[in-house]
């Protein structure tokens, strides 16, 4: 398997996780079952999107309709098994595989990103990050829930971290790109997988006090 | 009147039904008129614009202006004539209309998309959706209210109901297209209307329960 | 100095006091330094992009990654300054530095619009409006703030005005563009600034009044 194959299968692990994630997410509201198509759908395939609108490259599910078709069964499995994937020690999985797919997602980015050579080095990781996080925005925004961004979650760093590790080892070792990604990817879900298990927030000199005014 | 002219018709009227729901939606809460204007015209157009941008076409307005020019007097007179708008009977006329546009935008997208050949059979049916309906997850958003996502209104139900036949219609009946749009716009349009008049909300068994834990 | 080189250096100036605005935006929360540099950066160029996006035109900060890494910057600064620019007397000069941003954002949009011709004369001011307000609106929607388009502060309204204008004299004076530019930025920055120092809000009869209903 080479490396377009292995990005793509990478892809649709991706695309599931969040899909999923994304109708759980909004199971704890009355929801109805095309709503949460719909927004399965719109939540797994955002951040790519978001990507391939800001490098003005073809929408990547347009051409492969494939990965619409994966958020859409991955979106309606969810909420038929929503009772079961909510209980206490699945939803952790969840977010376990949350985390492998935000891990995928902006790796894989920055590989599309590095090969199209545009505004290196920044470009890559901020639409990494883009990538990794748009869909969970989205779907944050849209069930009118409080964003990662304004949570102490230790989410956003470790996507930082190593979606520039990875650059800067692109740059070291050009011809190891394989295993620099698997590295990075590995060192994204790692983080987040020990915040998750040890409950990690970021830490809190990392942190603005909260003001009294206002 | 052909059938491009039938479309172009069919989005201003649209373009128009959106731009005075968008300002009368944000007529309970403070609203001065420029910022009513411009949240009126960025809603009536923000999900054709989307849409556009997924395709990677000219966005619509950009080469016909008349189309902002309608929203921007649409949001002008719904303004001034809000007082009017809002009582009870009209308001609930205004759902219609609301109702109207969303089927006409939706359908008129799917035309668009299958002309262009992208993503069959699904592609068309996303993107009708996301132009029904995202302008008002805009307008909901941009004014901080709970979006139609996360309600047990009976909205996307039928765009996707009737999406979904229009684009098997196509394929069935190749020649009578014109016929199709009509009745599965129709069909759309009927199912909210139906909704509105008899208060009708998605089934429960379509609905996830209400979580205690969270 | 020519036109282009005061552009340019008119958009970075603008991009700082974006990204410092928008950490201090959500410097009354929790927040952590990378969501703090992430969030900074992307509202910093989220109205610019969305401008480009509409336009189809290259996204700006792509070809000039110098946008980001100044984004970057005041994000940190902001950061790390935030309990001193918090400061009473200190979140006054923002305001007014962020008017100053919007201004020059908007006159400098106008600009590229009016030299690609599209949709003439709406286009370039509707496009100037989203550039000057979109991170702004960005910002809110992320950090679940009210946004500025439901508040009755003197903000779009100036901008709107000042846009008008200037297509308005581009159209009239079309030999004196340089001195109408920077004219109308001095009239959308003289609006904004006079109503953060008296503490002007938008004229109670082009504001809808506070419903009882719904």
């Amino acid at each position: 398997m080479d490396l377009t194959q292995f990005s793509y299968w990478i892809g649709m692990a991706g695309i599931t996780a969040f899909a999923v994630t994304a109708v759980l997410a909004l199971a704890t509201r009355q929801i109805d079952l095309f709503s949460a198509v719909v927004l399965g759908i719109i939540t797994a395939v955002g951040g790519g999107t978001l990507r391939d609108l800001i490098l003005d490259e073809p929408v990547f599910w347009l051409s492969d309709i494939t990965y619409i078709w994966v958020a859409m069964i991955a979106s309606l499995i969810a909420f038929w098994a929503e009772p079961l994937l909510t209980r206490k020690e699945i939803h952790s999985l969840l977010l376990y595989v949350d985390g492998f797919g935000v891990a995928m997602f902006s790796i894989a980015t920055i590989n599309k990103v590095w090969n199209l050579g545009y505004g290196l080095p920044l470009a890559p990781i901020i639409l990494g990050i883009v990538t990794a996080i748009g869909g969970g925005l989205l779907r944050d925004v849209l069930a009118g829930r409080p964003t990662l961004l304004t949570t102490t979650e230790l989410y956003a760093t470790p996507v930082l971290l190593g979606c520039t590790l990875y650059v800067g080892l692109i740059y070291l070792l050009p011809d190891h790109r394989l295993v620099s990604a698997i590295s990075c990817g590995a060192l994204i879900f790692g983080i987040r997988a020990a915040a998750i298990h040890w409950h990690l927030t970021v830490p809190s000199w990392l942190i603005t006090k909260m003001k009294q005014n206002r």
